[in-house]
């Protein structure tokens, strides 16, 4: 729950990304203690390979890593919907069309893997 | 949880749930064609286990089911993005921040299923 | 999809399915009560689309049907594992190959869905 | 797949654990290779985060990630089925329903992700 000053220095041009980018910004430093934690966990199972460690728990620690990363999509995912796709809305037009779209595809390929 | 008498009686009355049931509403009849094929292939495992089928097919079977119900459950989601989610952001307010947080948690349940 | 008219008529030859068969036929009639379970959830579905229900409440009914869905996956998994692929290795030769890189298919069609 | 001449130089000792780690043994080094290409993508992820890269590119190289973890995981459950669990098989005994059902509760885990 880091804050940025995000948009302070911001530029007043309104690219649809650039707002984008605000929705995560806030959240940037926790964002990236979790993919730290993530990193440390992939280096682990590299350890539990090399030490010959049980396969069931190496399993068990790849679930653990996949759910991480899904729980840190989650809320990359929650904070994109609540900026960039509700600011597409706002704005009007056909944008919001082409950012729900966008989003429902993210969706799915989360869903598959 | 919530039941909505949609529209039918009141189009001029604007609840938040109004817009969303619209949003399926125009996809009804393709819902519940999708929903009578998965039902279709629950009938068609049953056959299966009933007549000792072998157990890859069965299972070859529940993953097309699945992903089935998986892939209604993204159309489903994808017109409540478009309407219900983007009509929040819209109307402005708190509503959007409870409609997002209503969606992702609700994108987490298909997940870890 | 394979269907087979196991063991009906031909109890004494020992062709692979048969096995298999056996491993899940102590379980059909749990097996179809949970498959019928499940089509029931599925009607539910058609219902709640049909009376307009909110697309939150339908979302949370698909992941519930999935997870049964998943459940009963995985259960005639366990029994298969338990006969077929436990037979293919004490009868010894390379029908374990075979076995194991059939169920692993099916595990990743699972997985993915 | 592979072909393992376990046991060659191995120990006297038959703990139960000893035999699975045979089965990757042999891919030791190119399980080790996938981790780490797994770990470079979690760095990549954190320079996407860092540099506010677009959101939905964040979460396309999410689940490409999550993907690589999980088909890491179904080969290392493969090597297991064809080793541990059809060692447990051929020795006889109660100890395979016991590998089966610690093997069936790894998949449910991974499914569960």
């Amino acid at each position: 729950m880091t804050t940025t000053e995000a948009g302070a220095a911001a530029p007043s041009e309104d690219n649809g990304h650039e707002t984008v980018t605000y929705g995560y910004h806030h959240q940037k430093g926790e964002h990236l203690k979790r993919l730290r934690r993530i990193e440390g966990q992939i280096r682990g199972l590299q350890r539990m390979v090399d030490e010959d460690a049980y396969c069931i728990d190496i399993l068990t620690q790849v679930s653990a890593s996949t759910k991480a990363l899904q729980s840190f999509a989650l809320q990359l995912l929650e904070e994109h919907l609540r900026h960039c796709v509700a600011d597409a809305a706002v704005k009007g037009g056909s944008e919001i069309d082409a950012k729900v779209e966008e989003a429902t595809k993210a969706i799915g390929r989360l869903l598959r893997t």
